[in-house]
């Protein structure tokens, strides 16, 4: 029966409708006193990874809460809505994966419920707007003090859906792994922790050799993208721990062409 | 005297000025305990009708509140600024119609005043920035306890600018609407209540018949766009209880090539 | 010691992404009862004068608060980390210049520091994410009671890095500026003050010279945007107190081809 003052949202809604300022209303009627944070509401229309990535790099940040996160490409199908407990945390959205990453972040999921109780939801539930009717009204009652086991059925925190892991490893003398996002700076973001180039022997002010689809570069890894020459491609630890490729006062994401997924492998320049 | 502890916002301001944080920061100092909820200030500027239709369509879901709403093509020449009470809630806007469907989502005004008492004004007021200076300082005030008759003169409720209501009737067999509005999915709300295609005997799981122009084609009404195959155009009641055309995955109103304010009948594809 | 209810914050950041709401999170950890107002987080990436003018023209309808700036392309790089109180506020950013025009909106700063005490900070500190990791933590724990003194090393005031003020002088009957911003609305808002204007003997009704590169042309100077024709150029005095460039139902910049920076004169009419 933990009290959470706070609440946190994300989701593909996006700014220009009334649909976030509706869940807002929702919650603030049934939970007055809880802060709520919005995350970002400009994950691209169904999405399940970035919303998943943005959630699971943000949560460490966030205050114990409630988190509500709603990327729901298959809203009003059979999939199921799920509220999970991880950490000092509750997670809720659909059980497509959004959560998964999030849950490992939080140290893993210690109980999840299906939500089946509808004396929770906003009736009637509508058939495409489960954050409105389900997932945040649920939440806000799990913020003023609800117990999980009220909301629903409990489930195996073994069956939750997770979502495959973005693709990184060390092979051969190179860390491979794939863009996670680009920024609104055109940053490049890959899944390539920097402890992993650091297992390499590849230290902060030494060249490194970028290998994506048949091109290859080689760059200075840096401490920051502002200690690059203006106009030069540079890899920096970026604020998640990860490697990412900048360009000083420029968009590295467009000079290299280098979508979400791309494929990009490191390694020592000399070993080009 | 009631006072509100929940005021609402809306505009057609945008984000990548201070417009909309000046506001919140005059609330602030006058009504520091209120929770201040974004609706959106992304309406496009001076779309009148959209900003109405936004409002109207989230006004339910809102606490009882004090809502400004501000989008103002007339700011500074002989329009009014008015506040209304409807329902639990007070209205206060530009006399241009805006707020006029969300007065009728609330039951209809049972008093409104003309703001013309500049005590609870911003002063010294400019003569384009009134969300500044004007309705939201007397927003705020609203919601501090000042009492509606202190902020102005008295007007009757019949005498309030209302915007001419979506075109929606059932003729001949058919629905006839109109585009409301287009999401952020791509999804193209109607103006035409789901009850009404009842009306014309026609269920979940029948063909239906959409005209629009010279086009016409016949799509799936189902339960919701995710039940749609991947690429096909389907109709479904959304959240807000009206016919919406939507692509599973893909962006309707493209497909289509419906604007907002584009005419479309609906009727049995079998009268086609 | 002064506690303060009211924090603010202005970046470049973008809404796509986690950042602003790991930045909220670490705010509402350290002082979980201050409310936080978002300036705006839509500064273009790096651009520093936009950053230093919109938060300038905003903060005189802020609260007394502290106020947190992140438009930091040097980040990570030897620029400083500062907090200054100016009137009856604290403005916390990079020593980069801006703050430097807030400040003088608030009257001068009276005191400020290097922000040189790890203690206050988000440990580890990143290299590219200084918002999250010092600004924000430092200006919640003032805003939570911490002393000024105890964040850092004391600085002089006049040691501070000061941004260049806009271009705006009278000279031989002209009034000379530039193009400090355009709006959503595409208003073109210039570096000059309605009262220079004034000076020069140009009054509401009068015709106004525009001379832009090498191009002019005579527009009435009326009292708002809503009073020209539609489709007419007009001047007006903006809610900054600045002569700005519209098109009443129109886009001014784009009709000019005016950029932030271009320079601008204005005269009487009959003096072209």
């Amino acid at each position: 029966m933990a009290v959470y003052d706070c609440m946190t949202f994300l989701t593909d809604y996006g700014l220009e409708d009334g649909f976030v300022a509706a869940c807002h209303g929702v919650a603030a009627r049934i939970a007055p006193t809880a802060r709520l944070i919005d995350i970002t509401h400009l994950v691209p229309p169904g999405d399940v990874r970035r919303g998943a990535a943005v959630l699971a790099q943000t949560v460490c940040y966030l205050p114990p809460a409630v988190h509500v996160a709603v990327v729901d490409p298959g809203v009003g199908t059979a999939r199921r809505a799920i509220a999970v407990t991880a950490g000092d945390s509750i997670l809720v959205g659909p059980d497509n994966g959004l959560l998964s990453w999030t849950i490992d972040a939080l140290g893993g999921a210690t109980s999840a419920v299906h939500l089946t109780n509808g004396e929770f939801w906003l009736q009637p539930v509508s058939a495409t707007f489960h954050g409105r009717d389900i997932f945040v009204p649920v939440a806000a009652h799990l913020a003023a003090g609800t117990s999980l086991e009220a909301t629903g059925d409990p489930i195996s925190v073994a069956d939750l859906v997770v979502l495959p892991a973005p693709t990184s490893r060390l092979h051969d003398g190179e860390a491979e792994g794939e863009v996670m996002s680009v920024d609104r700076f055109g940053n490049v973001q890959l899944s390539i922790p920097a402890a992993d180039v650091g297992r390499l022997g590849i230290g902060i002010g030494m060249p490194l050799l970028v290998r994506c689809g048949r091109r290859q570069l080689t760059v200075p890894y840096l401490d920051t993208f502002a200690a690059g020459a203006p106009g030069e491609i540079i890899a920096f630890t970026d604020s998640a721990g990860l490697i990412s490729l900048a360009v000083n006062a420029g968009d590295a994401a467009e000079q290299l062409g280098l979508p979400p997924g791309a494929h990009v492998r490191l390694s020592h320049a000399h070993a080009g």
